[in-house]
């Protein structure tokens, strides 16, 4: 895999954007589609090739990138009409990054397998930042060898790549993380609750429990902006619903049962009700009595 | 408060037996109670003195401090027939660093100023080795001044002292730091069982996500113990339920609803109930299918 490679970029938003970019500033010729065409236009201006639909993209390339919205789209994407599994080059890699359902990227890829193409799921967390500073934290599935082979690639876009196992293993990988966030901030938001409601100040409240055995990311990074009143989206609420969505039907499938999971997906739906969709997960503090006077009751 | 004020010391199980030995060892004449005298047997050996109250303990001593097991052990070396309140000397300051209820705190804070006895509530993180290293995290309800005053007993025994506000804001909150752990531990194990159902490596899944934005201290700390089966106990089960007995009563009280919390101490009791009270908090990894057969269902 040479910097030369062609690459096709599929979707364009805030992560994808960027990401795509650096593939470009490494030298890789870049094949771009994405929903809405003026979302490309920075990659276009700096050199990379329109495409009007995924599969003419995908023809275009060695390897082929997409980072889409939910499922439906990745579904789409690969296996609809112009979709990239109908117009792959045979030896082609592809490489689904967006958040996504575990079993479809085992379809996707057995899809692939037949047109002989290998396709890799490969999720990310590290949020817009992340994709900017090209300090992601990638989880891939699918084949390792073909995993080595790319690597290059991946490297242009994150730091901590870790292989996971076969076909399916990164988007599980990246249902523990959101699984692992889910719960977490309910103590986030809980704490913080009795906090205020209790009359202590809760950013001395922080200095006493950030650094102990209670500390967290979240708690590190989401509380502060809380206390601020700052709703405002580092991971949205819409996105967050999508993935815990995704897990809870992965679990049931497995017959694993995920209470805390299922608790915090009903408290989310709740502020999505309300009319929190578009404020970042954070945002679940007003749940719990906040500034805007909706509550749990 | 010189190095040589006399001290009493209530309660020398594995937290109070390291945190009285660094006032011994700073110089303080000691003056020690606790249930079972032969947990006492190492400060007496090094010099503390021995009373078979806490009220004559405290009749010694210029400095009172608790740390004992449950809110009505706490009331009873307190405010029982030989107890503290009863017997200390008028100026003298009475610090409870039991976790506890913060209503029993204002309770004892109120009794003790009635007698001319300044009273903190002053519970503390960081278990067992934090106390053996005296680096504790302890947060100070009560008068700010007597707080002061006696600082550098505090700074025997830990590092981050914050000062959180009047009597009970100290057990307020060490519960919002309970809280917080409470929805966490969820957050950790879902993951985990998800992890392994799902077939993956769950040491190589905690190589994708424990630094980023689902990671915690109990994910870096708890995790591993976990995936290698041990259970044993860092903190209590029975400790850590009884923490959140008194967080959920303290939140109804205030009227504010906590599910998270509730659900975790659900599934507290359920462990507890399956003969899990003296394991690690950790345990409760157990429910989700561990290795004994037991489960949620």
């Amino acid at each position: 895999m040479s910097d030369h490679s062609h690459i096709a970029f599929v979707g364009t938003g805030v992560m994808g954007r960027s990401m795509a970019g650096h593939l470009l500033h490494a030298g890789h010729p870049l094949h771009v589609h994405t929903r809405s065409k003026e979302r490309a236009s920075e990659l276009l201006e700096a050199g990379a090739t329109w495409h009007d639909s995924p599969g003419s993209a995908a023809a275009a390339s060695e390897v082929v990138i997409s980072i889409v919205g939910f499922p439906a789209d990745v579904e789409s994407v690969y296996l609809g009409e112009n979709g990239i599994v109908a117009y792959a080059n045979a030896g082609a890699t592809l490489i689904d990054m967006t958040t996504s359902s575990p079993a479809l990227a085992v379809k996707i890829s057995e899809q692939a397998a037949a047109k002989g193409v290998d396709a890799l799921d490969a999720p990310v967390s590290g949020g817009d930042v992340g994709a900017r500073e090209a300090r992601l934290s990638i989880m891939v599935g699918g084949d390792q060898e073909i995993f080595e082979k790319t690597r290059p690639v991946f490297e242009r876009m994150g730091k901590n790549i870790v292989y996971q196992g076969p076909a399916g293993s990164g988007q599980h990988t990246k249902m523990c993380n959101q699984i692992a966030i889910a719960s977490g901030m309910l103590g986030v938001c809980e704490a913080l609750a009795y906090a205020e409601k209790s009359g202590l100040n809760p950013e001395t409240v922080l200095a006493s429990i950030g650094s102990g055995a209670a500390g967290s990311w979240s708690l590190t990074n989401l509380a502060p902006r809380i206390l601020k009143g700052d709703y405002s989206p580092g991971f949205f609420v819409k996105h967050f619903i999508k993935d815990m969505s995704i897990a809870i039907e992965s679990a049931e499938a497995m017959q694993l049962q995920l209470p805390g999971l299922t608790l915090a997906k009903q408290l989310y739906d709740k502020l999505s009700a309300n009319g929190g969709e578009n404020d970042g997960t954070q945002a679940l503090f007003r749940l719990y009595g906040g500034s805007d006077g909706s509550s749990l009751a």
